[in-house]
């Protein structure tokens, strides 16, 4: 049994930001040549999420819209009268949102469904770097 | 240390059909006849979801209000001027509840509190054959 | 390779409180003593969820009212005109936030950001006493 901890670095824009990050997972998971198991996607941070979604503009687009009813840009946020950066509405959408996300692998395939593609969600309110951590656990 | 993948199938008649696949999970477990570890359950595809409630049709009831604040089914999805399937509403809400599930278990028993029922969420607008991804990881 | 189980026991007021679990998690890690592997947090029962937050009291403000968007707590629930609880609202609460968090650790450290909780919510309209599962599986 093997355990295998990787990052992977990415530049994003902020602002509920969606990127795909399939192929780098995917990368990672060739280089770790393991047949099944479970891979861990974490973002170390509150103000970023991850998740699953066929990866179009359309999707991105109906996503940004549903977050905007739970958690608007423009609303009060307690975090914003103590803290200068002004993004509780990031932290809120990171909570709820949440960190982690856990993909079974068997046959030397992750079980990603054809038009499922894995994303991470900056919704910080600038752009940022990032390292999210990518932990595969197999044989 | 012993990594068992499985996958349950299931019919399901889509809108937000909330289904409790506890039973198939425990059979699939009783099966693997592991002490302690890990199971996770995965969605593979963008139009499902998978939580755990206590199965009754009042929480049902509630869960799918919910998911219609935040997802209306009439509201206008970018997802569906782009694609014929018209289901921008079970991408959203699968987007938001996530594909997996992580659930350790230890003394031969998954660690489900005593009213708490896995369910699996079909978000899409139309009945699917689903296969759901169950493993146990554990010794 | 080490799969430990523990729990973390606490005393909640209910009412969505969210309580920084961090201390208790880091101190279960610390005595299992393991370099590399995986950490989940798992609430077994239908009214509470986890995730991670940086844990000040305006995003804890902030959640909440988020959460009172998508399942007000003065809203009409189907659970409560069945079963006499009147908690509704906390089962639609936990359904959404879901029970698992899955952590990778490496180096002998949760990857968890600097700024980073992890928090235990009871959604439940009364204080409750808790019982947290933390798992580690590592070497």
């Amino acid at each position: 049994m093997d355990i295998i901890n990787k990052t992977i670095e990415i530049s994003t824009k902020g602002e509920t930001d969606i990127v795909d990050i399939t192929g780098e997972v995917q990368k990672l998971f060739d280089q770790a040549a393991l047949n099944k198991g479970l891979c861990t996607v974490f973002v170390p941070g509150a103000t970023g999420g991850v998740s699953t979604i066929e990866f179009e503009p359309g999707v991105v687009r109906d996503i940004k819209d549903a977050l905007e009813k739970v958690a608007p840009r423009e609303a009060f946020y307690s975090h914003n009268t103590k803290w200068g950066d002004g993004n509780g509405v990031a932290h809120v959408r990171a909570a709820l949102m949440k960190p982690s996300l856990s993909i079974p692998f068997s046959g030397g395939a992750l079980s990603l469904g054809t038009w499922q593609q894995i994303v991470f969600m900056d919704f910080d309110t600038r752009p940022r770097q990032r390292s999210i951590v990518v932990q595969f656990i197999g044989v």
